[in-house]
């Protein structure tokens, strides 16, 4: 079996990482690869580090009949939300499946879309039809959905944390996420803000309270809009990764046997997440450069919190991996296909 | 003015930061500069790269005789608790000033020091007369201690940050920190724990519930031991700085201009302590190498909480800095002599 | 087909970056793991963080029987030159074929090898019969080979460059190679030479004049002991990766068109070499976590020198990928089965 | 004794290296602080995070008739080589003293300055008059020269190391350069190519055979155009320093004790410059945030070559730094001066 594959945004650092695994995915044969409207037009070999020496097809600047041209069953979007917004209708009407890796498609509410994107979508009926779809907290919905709203890098990292242990948490005592990404999450960048002279010995929090991802991980969370929860961004001097450290107050009768047994009952068959034993938290360096996610927990020593911490690579998990993963559930195909 | 100042403990990190500013201070001289009881002889411009070039004492192994014979007015141990709890009381004794740098006498508990540090002081009695000094928080008890213990790096950057708003905070509402530091905090290492290959592209938290600096942050803020305070320590890849990043729920009616105001109060004359305007928040790289603390806070868009951040150099104002800062005061000197 | 592969040295971060490309190579078969002699015993998915959701065998303390009882068609040994040494011997008198990857039995000259390693080889019959396999430069002899001595990471980068163009080179005219490496290259560390705070922001020239991977290079490019040839190592503040600088005088006659060809003659087919046109340098980050080589020169204005620099990542062309290519040409395998 | 300092490009990195020493030099007063001409007005306090705390004057766009009624004794060239080109001849001619941290003064020769700058000097007659000032190596032209041309920071590493021992070096057999620089010698950037993502784990060659400061060298080093001579730039992942390491053929009879001699004859009371014995090379760490110097070499086993390393801190000794330590001599100041 081959999926025709066509991907949009591909010169970007996300649409780098998406081509590097959709070359050497068994399954996969690469239909089209397409810059922005008015891109540049790069042979394959050239266009990212990673994929010296790999063939596939010259990228074009995209336009939607060249898309249609290479007959895909899949259109990947690593696309900015703006772009997203205007692409996807006009594939999905021409019957084609669409992955969309920015934040166009990930809220429910046209109007929190609006409030936080700061601009309204060309079509909010497909907020309803999209598939918000960390993969492995998914159902059926996926291998059907014709439009996926691949997840935010941070909210992966606090999803996958805090999904499974819900039930264990007072969310009146508040949640907590500090979250430190490497630098690669702000995509490609010709600021002197992201220049190495300013970021490499240096580390600084941002857009706290009124980071993108915010909407995304209460929604995903089941959380009311104002319940107490912080989502806290800070920028690590690394290129690659996502540490995640979020303090939540416990129920009455919580403890790391519970929620060990909780973590275990989501995530036992899953290749790509890894739950330490409680009171062991997880690196960095341990999923740089992989797609997994590592979780752990410490229960502080009185009993009434705890502290839950998650690490992936922001690129891959939080971005190209498990766009590859909800790929590989639409099409039947095993979920690690291609990654492991 | 001329203050005869000795050091024990100069071949560490600390040490090497401390006589660095000592060899350069207008007011200090060194009079005798030591290692640990087997520690070794090294000339003074090769004993850190720092002091290439310029001379002083030939550090030597310590014994408590040897320092006597240096006639310090003020002596710096810059060694491990275990250290400075014997090496403290013996020149208090005989009449020596001490600023140490250690955590041996930041506690005001015996039986907590033993709880947290794992050993007994010899001497539990100076515990009453060591003056905690967060130098821009103290008082006149600074300028005639005879014993000063200089606070931790982790607490410095909590407490200056927190204590003078700590009047808006729900204690109730729980208070977390997260705090990042750079490697040199550790001191110098030989273990593969603290090897370049496993630390240069990772980030993670370490020692949960259990760090030594958390129950001396509780004790400045006035915190019960029971309260809802929670400091999660991590590790940057970095070699200097701290960044502690702090949730609290605000009282009603409490607001930025009144957060602004308190601070202003507390700060608007102390040359090393920079507050932010409301919405601005510090970044690592400000501080390093300096003996700076940079404080900033943001109000969360539904006026119930605050993220409050401070960074500082762990080195300096962790440390060093903030030892020599203390010095001067003892001494009635301009409390940034040397420093500025 | 399937290959039984055992690995000695599995603990070590060439032994991690081994297993890691063998978990996944399609016609390998994994038998035996193995420590050093009082080595632990580690569950495969513990034992490096890459090998994380992998399956494979427990790793055990290593003893000849040992390995012998898993029956290997090959062992690697990832293991210092001493117990390479001591090692080797042994399993080829059993029948079994050796990828060494220390220095053991790069030289030819037994004397040679004593000078620069300082220990005597139990059985230095074996330099003779060893095949020093930089792959793309060898012929039918590595197809036969009961022993491969892998090069060292240095050598590589440096013959791969020099090699095919050595005929355009004025060898009195002497030929420099500065190379600088990652911090991996050196191992697992745990030494306070090899701490974070030494490494992470400095730069260093080390061992002139008495790098053990000097004399290989002399070998490889069939240079006179005593002809001028100067290797300098650097330590770079990365974790991975060699680039090398290397300044020729040319031969009359030589210019750009004629070292490309020659390069081209070399390497067109070599899928893990990628040469640059005239003019164009490589990049340290675009061979990093791959297994391939990139190679670019300039011409000086004057027409009379060329610099040609060469980059790998140390630890896989350097050093396991390498490895793999071997044993692909061994047993008949497509050179780059595996790894692409 | 009060010199007045005016400083024109106070907003680049090495104009905030140069205000951060002028702030806190005893014997200087700040009398103006000029960004470019269509330049931004900022307060001193916040034009650089160095600068925090202290008082100074606010930054105002350039323009000849603001500089001058600033009533400077000297003025700072810290500007491109195209505007330091122009302003310069004005200042002097208005009898102001000029020290120039841009390429536009270092040649002696108009052609060769215009074969390698790309554009013609207004005034070439100043280049007569300017005196080339690596400190430690002027006489007393220095202390009343008019227009300082302050060496560049490559060239400082590798004059500061040659010219004592040129003597035993022969020229004949080629004399090869490669250094490494962090990045900050590229100045402020808001380029791609200088983003963290692109360099933080990044190593390469630049601009071989055609760096502007290569002319410099062969100049102060006294050598012919056409003589052997190589210099080959490479970037570091770091933000400050040069390491160089320089190969070099000896004269019969030059041995180790020879060339320590000639370095101690040349710097033995030169507080900023440190050469280490024979066989010890510099550390890029022991020299960043200092202004000084340190070199080292070792003799090849054969006895023919040296390999001579230098290192400096970039932004200090290879720019601002020593810019004040000539500043000091032209005005019979102690040479280390605001500097120990």
């Amino acid at each position: 079996m081959s999926i025709r594959v066509s991907v949009i945004g591909a010169t970007g650092y996300s649409g780098g990482e998406l081509l590097s695994i959709l070359a050497r995915h068994p399954h996969v044969e690469l239909a089209g690869v397409f810059s922005g409207k008015s891109g540049k037009t790069v042979p394959f070999e050239t266009l990212h580090p990673s994929l010296g020496g790999k063939k596939g097809p010259t990228t074009v600047p995209y336009s939607h009949d060249a898309v249609i041209a290479s007959r895909p069953d899949v259109v990947f979007l690593a696309t900015p939300a703006e772009v997203s917004a205007e692409v996807a209708p006009l594939l999905i009407r021409d019957g084609v499946r669409v992955i969309d890796i920015s934040g166009a498609f990930r809220l429910k509410s046209a109007a929190e879309f609006q409030k936080w994107y700061g601009f309204a979508l060309p079509d909010p009926s497909l907020l309803e039809e999209a598939v918000y779809a960390v993969t492995e907290l998914c159902g059926r919905e996926l291998s059907s959905a014709s439009l996926v709203a691949n997840p935010g890098c941070y909210p992966t990292s606090v999803v996958l944390a805090l999904k499974p242990v819900m039930q264990f948490v007072d969310v009146a005592g508040g949640i907590i996420c500090d979250s430190a990404s490497g630098v690669s999450g702000a995509g490609r960048q010709s600021s002197e803000a992201y220049s190495f002279c300013e970021l490499a010995t240096n580390f600084k929090a941002y857009n706290i309270g009124r980071h993108k991802h915010e909407p995304e991980m209460r929604q995903a969370l089941g959380l009311a809009a104002d319940s107490d929860f912080v989502f806290a961004a800070h920028l690590l001097p690394v290129i690659r990764g996502i540490l995640t450290t979020i303090h939540v107050k416990l129920k009455p009768g919580a403890d790391a046997a519970a929620m060990t047994a909780a973590y275990g009952a989501a995530y036992r068959d899953k290749t790509f997440i890894r739950v330490h034993p409680a009171g062991k938290l997880p690196e960095l360096k341990d999923v740089a450069v992989t797609p997994r996610a590592d979780i752990g927990f410490s229960i502080l020593p009185d009993g009434k919190r705890a502290v839950i911490v998650s690490a992936i690579d922001n690129m891959l998990k939080g971005a190209a991996s498990q766009a590859i993963q909800n790929m590989n559930v639409m099409f039947g195909l095993k979920e690690t296909e291609g990654l492991a």
